[in-house]
């Protein structure tokens, strides 16, 4: 796990010619798989000249001898000039084009950009484009505030207050460019036993999130302490009247008690067959 | 590039046993580098069982026979079990885990989960909490709208509207689990030339965002046409008073101009040096 009090095993490096999420993203998820390895991690980004390679080399080097161990390098480095001074360090590299690029220029019989020395403008894209206006609509019709427009929206998560939709609708939105819209289910709803008058005309779309009653009232807590809102009778009083409701009109829901963002919004891809629409 | 109109050459499988983000992320970050490919990508995540893998490998073959060429597959399948299914499957197999995770092993001289056949629940991480609470924090904190709280924020981005403040917040709070608050620079700033009286005191933490003014008159009038907001010569004036402002006040900044979120997130947190702070 990572190190936060400078106890550490190790030095894992993240280094990049760009951003880094590549590196990062990815070193992540396997350094997981080593949940007792104490490690520190360091990120080199815009790592994009033989000068800065050569300083990264050195930093990995005073890593290296102040744990007496060698440090773990994930690289994504594009330029063959740049990558070649990494490999100078004395470490564990593990270089994400080499392991992938180099076999897909040969599976795919053309050249990669990397060996063309070509780079890549993301901004420019109509995919990046796409997440923008997502991440602006995910904004405007967050918390039900919101109801025009709605004919846009690939999908339209309802819930009780609290039970993550506003972060899995701005997840939705960053990650894979999809207008999320997010509708809250409030005791008015229970009361009338109906769904926002905003939402029956959209009902495909529709997509509920649930939660555990105890866990609720944990997270209330702590936007509220003591308040009625969070007292647990209430929680799942509201928790049972929401999943009744959603079971009446057919909405699909989950359960997010334990569950991430990323794994709710790729379940919410999945059931909602949104992924056959993206490209 | 992603292929939108149903010309491809080959079909581009993300297969993972989880979210598949990271078999994605990877999976485009390598694919970019084969720019002029035309190929369909298929998301399968989830696929945690040798009944889904052999689904799975069903699947490729469809896509192979219908392409009239072997499908690419981007695989993080932890449980060797359901490893085993997919490497049936006729297709460039490019499998994160055994090129990164068998090389660790032997570095580290332990055994990864993947060996011991555990697996991860982030949603109980501090790293997981930590991040869900940045995004409300950025929420609660867009475009200038709570001075509460301000010093328990890690960045407060400033910036005339529409500069790339808003994503750039989010993004570093659901990518790193910052607090990232954001101020706007408004024509009441410039007439009074000095600062939202709620900033000076963080004035460490600011960091500004300025945009070339014919891309601010155009992300304007998109969405609001023909305004004198959206005019040339209005973007024109606030951008050159803001970056007088933010020069004579000392505050860093970068162009926004043809940056993603992921480079000004990136470019933010190498300058304030945030990533000290996070482990």
């Amino acid at each position: 796990m990572p190190d936060r009090d400078g106890s550490h095993e190790r030095t894992v490096f993240f280094v990049s010619d760009g951003t880094g999420i590549t590196a990062e993203t990815l070193g992540h998820s396997v350094m997981t798989q080593f949940e007792s390895l104490r490690y520190r991690q360091l990120r080199m980004p815009f790592v994009d000249s033989a000068e800065k390679a050569r300083e990264a080399v050195q930093k990995i080097a005073e890593a290296g001898r102040r744990d007496g161990r060698r440090p773990v390098v994930f690289s994504t480095l594009v330029n063959p000039a740049v990558n070649a001074e990494l490999k100078a360090a004395d470490a564990l590299l593990l270089d994400l084009f080499e392991s992938f690029v180099e076999p897909l220029e040969i599976e795919l019989g053309m050249k990669s950009s990397h060996s063309i020395g070509r780079s890549h403008n993301i901004s420019d894209s109509e995919e990046y484009k796409a997440r923008i206006e997502a991440i602006n609509f995910a904004l405007a019709h967050d918390d039900g505030q919101s109801s025009k427009g709605l004919q846009q929206a690939d999908v339209i998560l309802v819930g009780v207050s609290r039970s993550g939709k506003t972060p899995t609708s701005l997840y939705l939105a960053m990650q894979y460019g999809l207008k999320a819209a997010n509708y809250p289910l409030i005791p008015e709803d229970f009361d009338r036993d109906a769904l926002p008058s905003a939402l029956p005309a959209h009902r495909a779309k529709l997509f509920g999130l649930s939660i555990a009653p105890e866990r609720l009232a944990e997270v209330r807590h702590e936007r509220r302490p003591n308040s009625r809102y969070a007292a647990l009778d209430n929680c799942r009083h509201e928790v049972a009247a929401a999943e009744r409701l959603m079971r009446r009109e057919g909405i699909r829901w989950l359960s997010s008690t334990t569950k991430s963002i990323e794994e709710i919004a790729a379940t919410i891809m999945q059931e909602v067959r949104l992924d056959r629409r993206s490209y």
